[in-house]
């Protein structure tokens, strides 16, 4: 229940499969550098279209992360 | 074909599964109490992190439902 | 690598089914009359309720799509 | 001159006839239930078309009523 | 109840009269070429001044029409 | 046909009577002392509630006039 | 660690005194009424001026708070 | 209760002491050349940073007076 | 001084060489095929970057234009 | 490094040349009548096209000069 | 007066007493690793609520820094 | 074609001649330090005025850059 201060970075996961599993990507990427990460919040919802269908799904999404209390 | 008047609530609904079974546990509890909801609109998607991982989403919506015309 | 110029429309898919497919039925329907589309923007997510259950998915997409350099 | 505390709730009001009576048949349908309403704010002008032509139009507002202070 | 993709086209419709007549203006005079419209949204509203008066109205407004399942 | 500049000001116009009143009443009034009024855009409608009808019609404008090139 | 579903209420608090406590004083006034509240998230800063001071400071907060999981 | 017409002006105050004093320091400073000031409105909290400290708040606000009924 | 009703579409015109220049590809590859364009405005700029320099821009234009009287 | 005011002013400027030279060209008229100016920020970039080129640039810009303190 | 080049970082900073003291919070833990942080600008204001009072402030902040010119 | 990941920063670049520069300035300082930078989008546009005339533009850009797929 300390002053705890957060960080926030900005990321774009992508999938072949769906929106969740673009978002999955995401944080599953960015938790081998970085540790404490608490949530994340979607920004924007794009996507790649080839031959007429959805070939990619790129979600962009904001993550906070808990700054150690050094 | 009346006059119709809408009254609009906001809810946040959560579910460790997916993104659009938030939205459906939101609508489904507001069910038990509201009567002729017609409508939602998603107006933020938000989720938790635990252990690198996406632990529960978190959608919050605008639902909007009819007034009887008393 | 030339001087590309993109058109863009602006589409509301629907599904009964999920947010993801209501984005993948814009997308194939509009392939049938447009060609050459690159990628999409959710802009709105919407849905309809009946009986207190989410019935339909309503998502609005701008599309976007090259012009032949005529 | 105390230390008033408002309320908010958010209403769609629709009208065959305009748009100021779709906000007037929503502020007066609301006052059968709400009393102390103060102001409104239009947050979304909408309407229906039906063989070709605006058919209803359909406003949606914030309205603000005095909370009693009980 | 099948799955209805829908089409948006963005219009300003201008009138000397009123606000609610240059929107009727732009969706009358888009009904000559467009069928199936369902719903407007206003976007915007603007206008002209001249010798300290209004003197035209202009309203821009999101059109949504049905279209076809080809 | 020259480099016009153009300055912009803000103004709420009020009326018992109308929404369309409320934004003429606003030019009107400015026009004892602006001169070379040439647009207004809508940024913001409002209104004030009594015994539960709509009382006063809000509405705040930005003008924009020419500047004279001095 | 369920599936929570929260409702969110819309309020303006005021004070003569800060900001600070224009946002206690709703959020203590709610509190009369409404249980479980978990978060605040303020959406509007605004004021009255009298004789060319901050008279009232008035700040509009959406709240949140967990329905029971009837 | 007449027709009333309101101008906005806009201002940035700023304060090494607080958030609060820096609105009051832009409401205060104005009165010295506007009268009838009677609301503000927060639209931009900014700050200055020396030596990693918080050194000078810079509050943007938009305010609003009457226009004398001339 | 009829009644002028305007239609919107969106482009987006690309450049290696400047910002204005992409405009300016965009309206006049459009103008090959619609004409009557009278007003554009930029909703999004954004480039690609190879090698660490901008090697394009991408701005993205909203281009209004008459409709004919029919 | 006292408790400086800011008002900011917003106005148009136009160039037939450049979108640089549009802002350079309202800073420059401004000049002529306000003084202490110390900062600008686009908000809206627009123009006119005239057979199928770009004619005119049309940016719209606030800007911001010290108070003295009086 | 070179060409400075500014880079911005989010945080969410919080304190049990005030929304100044949170922000101050952030910029005061930030400053322990970034060096030459040169302004903030908030940009959403949050906060617990525990037994229906405000128990802590969440406040994030944009925070613009000087990089070196390497 | 596998799953990339991008992360974003958000930088401001600044230059005494042009619009165009400040941003090219913006990514060739980045490129320093950064690798395999892809995109950029502008998010806010300001300068600096003195004496009357620009003296630097200020431009803020958000930058995406592949992460490695560790």
């Amino acid at each position: 229940m300390s002053n705890h201060i957060y960080k926030h970075i900005e990321l774009t996961g992508t999938s072949p499969i769906s929106y969740d599993q673009a978002i999955k990507n995401a944080v599953e990427r960015a938790a081998k550098t970085v540790h404490n990460m608490r949530w994340f919040e979607v920004i924007d919802t794009r996507g790649h279209i080839e031959e007429g269908k959805v070939s990619h799904w790129q979600v962009s999404i904001k993550v906070g992360f808990t700054l150690d209390e050094a």
